[in-house]
């Protein structure tokens, strides 16, 4: 821009301010644990062979003690090779897509949590009690109230789990929200349609299994995770 | 089990039949392909100092020369300092959540694909042209029709902007659908409630800019990615 008015300054400014609010960090623990709670799968890295893997896996939080579970027998055996070694545990919800004016300021509206840390393994041979923990703490997140309905690993089923344990110590939170940041400035001037796809997660109707009796009623607490309609957090 | 009946022998095998169809691997070119269409949002897996770091970013995919690129600051900047490290992108799609009768048989439906490669560094200094070719191809991915709508990126944004380019060469998929496998066996008989509650990705319609002026028709290409109570695939 050759011209500058008076008001640019302005307008600059009040755009650097738009973008500070589109995308930010934080460092709020009820950040953290509201990405948390909205979902019951991540992105697990490890290292294997010197290669990063990234492995979708379930995790479940116990927010008393500030443990992040993880259920991933690849991880756990990759772990049980380099014990020591860091992972990181990513969890991301897409809440939208934006669409800019200008290409360059399209982006994506999300909310993510990143965790570093060295993970502790847990079996039944050496840790049979915090198995159990972090089996019903991995279930009970994913469906409150499952732990005391389904029923509970026996020990040949125990001795084919393992755990990874990790504390919520060291995480960063960045998210993203709001419409693109293009209406200032000549690109506003465009006349182009500007704005946001949003992205909902839907939790259905529990579809019950063809094999059950017919008849089987559904349970309160199984009920309660999905109707028609129903959006996740 | 202590009473052997002589049906249980096919019982099992019908289980493990089972099993083998609720989670599997495909070397499926389609699967792998319909997985990268169903979503715009990876995560990628570098090795920094020596530690995993996995980042959510935006990718799109070019079927013709089967090129994913990715869009990531980040990535690029630890992808400059090793140029030759293998990289791992994963992208995940949840379908539901799968209650069994017992704890052990829980699960998560999905579809999932994980590729690893050595990207190439897309930047305006070195390849100008590709780097034009992977913002339509991100572009396009995201949202089609969108490349030549809004403003195309000038110099000085090419210059801020980096792309990776990841051949999908080594790719593998994974899948879990269907509902749980207990049904079969004693715990078919503790009158339980087992099934899926499912998990749908819902487009919702184009929520405009507050900054637009009123009246900015919605274009078609637009209208077209998203509606009221649509899903995506």
């Amino acid at each position: 821009m050759t011209d500058q008015e008076p008001n640019q300054q302005l307008s600059v400014t009040e755009r650097t301010r738009h973008r500070r609010l589109r995308e930010q960090g934080s460092t709020s623990r009820d950040d953290l644990d509201a990405i948390l709670r909205a979902g019951f799968v991540c992105h697990l890295g490890v290292l294997v062979d010197g290669t990063p893997m990234v492995v979708p896996t379930v995790y479940g939080v116990d927010f008393a003690t500030r443990t992040l579970y993880l259920h991933g027998s690849v991880a756990s055996r990759s772990l049980a090779h380099s014990p020591d070694a860091t992972i990181c545990v990513t969890i991301t919800h897409i809440d939208g897509l934006v669409l800019a004016r200008s290409v360059f300021e399209h982006g994506v509206n999300y909310r993510s949590a990143m965790i570093y840390g060295t993970p502790e393994l847990i079996t039944h041979a050496t840790a049979p009690e915090a198995l159990l923990t972090g089996l019903r703490t991995l279930t009970e997140h994913c469906a409150p109230g499952q732990w005391d309905y389904a029923r509970r690993p026996n020990t040949k089923e125990l001795r084919a789990t393992s755990l990874l344990a990790l504390p919520l110590d060291e995480a960063s939170v960045k998210t993203a929200s709001g419409p693109p940041e293009d209406a200032e400035g000549p690109d506003g001037a465009l006349g182009l349609w500007a704005g946001v796809i949003p992205h909902h997660t839907r939790v259905g109707a529990p579809e019950p299994d063809p094999a059950l009796p017919p008849g089987t009623p559904v349970p309160a607490h199984i009920a309660a995770l999905g109707a028609p309609g129903s959006d996740s957090a």
